[in-house]
């Protein structure tokens, strides 16, 4: 089972954080969810207040996931903050790990030179934050190990990329045709 | 601001929950979550731990909301279960209440004998027990006050359709334009 962990900052946007997990456990991927406040229970930017399933200080030094996920919001400026978990995300990506981010996220990684030349998008808004990266008009971008994508509009996009990467286009397509109620 | 609730039963599928307040939210309507369980923190279908803000207890007895709304998957049948929650539902229908279902979720309301000859949609395998309904192909649908939806990939139409019936078309719009990061 592929193994994969998605970050909560205080203001994480709800709808990238939670639609995420939704789908990627529809397609029997084990989603840690992660604090990377002191508190278990992290609010998101629109008063949800959910209970994570760790807390940043139990992963900081596990390597052994195969996807780390940055859902956006108010709460991407709480990422800038936390030196070790900057620290976290670039060595998943210098072992070629896959990253996901959608939103203002992406911005986090461009600050790290994860978007360098690379292919991207991000919130139409902050795309002067990753002038580094080639911005393309998708709703979502793959470009090496890097998953990026516009908003919590595009969610869902966003979900089955990462869900195709990860357990495979077929697979991913029979988990979106009951999501998408065309069953 | 209108005023909503939205029911969380065990088993709440999360992204027809979650997005629908996140939507609800961003147009400034006032949403409460409700727990129809005993307790505050409610379990989703994927295993996501949400913090309701109000215990059903709380709100059996008040009709001043403008709207209902029950988001579906498996946590459907608990609303089968709960006698209470029927009756507050069959009162709000009563009074000309707005009342939103998804998924599963219209099944109940159609239990009740408030989709009798209206127009509907639902989860589709759920179809034969909404059969009292005009059941149609459109991913949301709204018969006088009555909106129903088809599944965790419809919430988005679903969500904006509710905001719509609450501050207007023109205001939902702009709400959208920046949910879907076209701006």
């Amino acid at each position: 089972m592929p193994k994969t962990m998605l970050f909560l900052p205080t203001g994480f946007e709800e709808t990238e954080a939670i639609t995420t997990v939704d789908i990627l456990r529809r397609g029997d991927v084990c989603v840690h969810t992660v604090s990377i406040t002191d508190e278990i229970m992290v609010l998101g930017s629109h008063d949800i207040l959910i209970k994570a399933d760790k807390l940043f200080k139990e992963v900081e030094e596990d390597y052994s996931y195969d996807m780390i996920i940055l859902p956006g919001g108010p709460g991407t400026k709480n990422y800038f903050e936390h030196p070790d978990f900057l620290n976290l995300v670039k060595k998943y990506n210098d072992n070629g790990k896959q990253i996901g981010a959608i939103c203002a996220a992406p911005t986090v990684i461009a600050k790290l030179g994860i978007l360098n030349s690379k292919k991207a998008v991000c919130y139409p808004t902050c795309e002067n934050e990753i002038s580094q990266a080639i911005i393309t008009c998708n709703n979502v971008e793959t470009d090496t190990n890097i998953t990026t994508s516009k908003g919590p509009g595009t969610t869902v996009h966003f979900a089955f990329r990462l869900l195709e990467i990860l357990i495979g286009t077929e697979n991913a397509e029979k988990v979106k045709e009951k999501f998408i109620a065309q069953i």
